[in-house]
């Protein structure tokens, strides 16, 4: 396997594509992202994708969640397969879009049955957000979901400090949690623990060459690549670049700990 | 004038460019692009679009489209004058999105300040999308907005004698209405009427050539290009294409006529 790192990309894409194992982006917003983005993500190699719920404005209502919720389950995941990406919804309401009376979203995740929720997390920390996070992961442990945990761009460190306090506080099951949009900031607040750890490459985030070092120093046991691809950002096939720098690590790391995270039957393939 | 036919399109473009002179889109679904589908068509020359509500599945709830409104006049605005696009969002209730309780929805746009009511109009001719679109149509007529109004893929002909059925029983100003996705199906019926009539530049609906045949025909007084982008069509330079093919007849169709049909500020340029 050493062999690839010296191998360019389309030769790694043949490989890959011979042997059956292929790429999956733990956190995109399909919904963002027009067809012929999703056509490349598709070409290269990206084959399954986690869709997180993100809502562009901080909605009015509710009900607006509830029915995004069904649009990703039916239009979207249909909208993938028909370009041959197997799409995994995730739901669940983002800490940038509270809605008022938020209570009735958290009763409908509570009634409903679901695979993955995402994004959930923490931006500015307010306590609003906090019952938000701590109610939905309350829902998680007793149905026993997998969630993708947002941490922000600003104040990141002491954010991701309160988002491990929660955790810690209803003992979350580890290998149910991704902390994701981990970066310098705070990896070593994250890396000590048993969580899965979320790297995102894109522009002002990570790029490649980070998450290469960082899996080098770390190793590749708990790492996922994702792009966050989607409404701004068009950097479809951020994970399949990446892969192409880890070499004999791409295998876990942009694939197969997606797959454990998410109790996924074996590929295929 | 009659040279530019003998042109390639880049040099209409150049063309276009140094006198100012760019496309306009009437129809399209700025929600189902993504961002370098955008550029793509900013690219293509279309700097005006109106951007018309659609909720890929029918919603559970009618907040799920008053939420969509404002995310229409809100984000995806922004969005697209990022890009340079200037984006006209068209709000109401699209026939096969048709809420429970759509009174409420009814009662918002009621109360609202609109620039663009649109797609409006009828899938299947139910009694409730009738009940829908004539409520909507009344509006209109009493706050004075411009209507894009949509006729179905199926059942073209027979769905379009009712739409005109509805518009003659209000006495709807035919100034304010666009009938839209016309083809050969149902062009006879609207020809000889004073609506707008919109053509839709899409694979499987018409063809560059078939718009400058009509237009041939019928002259350039009533007719707006559209490419009903968005979601699964990613066709998004359609009107930049069609123009190519126009000719003389470019500005008129590709531009001024919808400028006109919104009563929008001339041209700054």
């Amino acid at each position: 396997m050493r062999i690839l790192n010296l191998l360019n990309f389309a030769e790694i894409f043949i490989y890959l594509k011979t042997t059956g194992f292929m790429f999956f982006d733990s956190h995109v917003h399909t919904e963002g992202l027009g067809v012929s983005e999703l056509r490349k993500m598709k070409e290269a190699g990206i084959e399954r994708v986690c869709s997180l719920s993100f809502y562009p404005i901080r909605p009015h209502f509710p009900q607006t969640l509830i029915d995004n919720f069904r649009k990703m389950e039916e239009f979207e995941r249909r909208r993938c397969e028909a370009l041959g990406i197997e799409m995994i919804p995730g739901v669940g309401i983002h800490p940038r879009c509270i809605p008022p009376n938020y209570e009735t979203v958290l009763e409908h995740l509570e009634a409903g049955e679901w695979v993955l929720f995402g994004e959930i997390g923490l931006e500015n920390a307010t306590e609003e957000e906090i019952d938000v996070l701590t109610s939905q992961l309350r829902i998680a442990m007793e149905k026993d979901i997998p969630c993708i945990i947002h941490t922000p761009r600003g104040n990141k460190r002491a954010v991701t400090e309160k988002i491990i306090q929660i955790l810690d506080k209803l003992s979350f099951p580890a290998e149910l949690a991704v902390i994701d949009h981990v970066n310098y900031e705070n990896l070593d607040l994250v890396v000590e623990r048993n969580y899965w750890i979320g790297l995102t490459v894109q522009q002002g985030k990570l790029l490649p060459e980070d998450v290469a070092e960082i899996v080098k120093k770390y190793g590749n046991e708990k790492f996922m690549v994702n792009s966050d691809a989607g409404y701004g950002n068009e950097f479809v096939n951020a994970v399949a670049e990446t892969a192409r720098l880890l070499g004999k690590d791409a295998g876990r790391i942009c694939f197969e700990n997606c797959r454990k995270f998410l109790r996924y039957a074996p590929n295929p393939r």
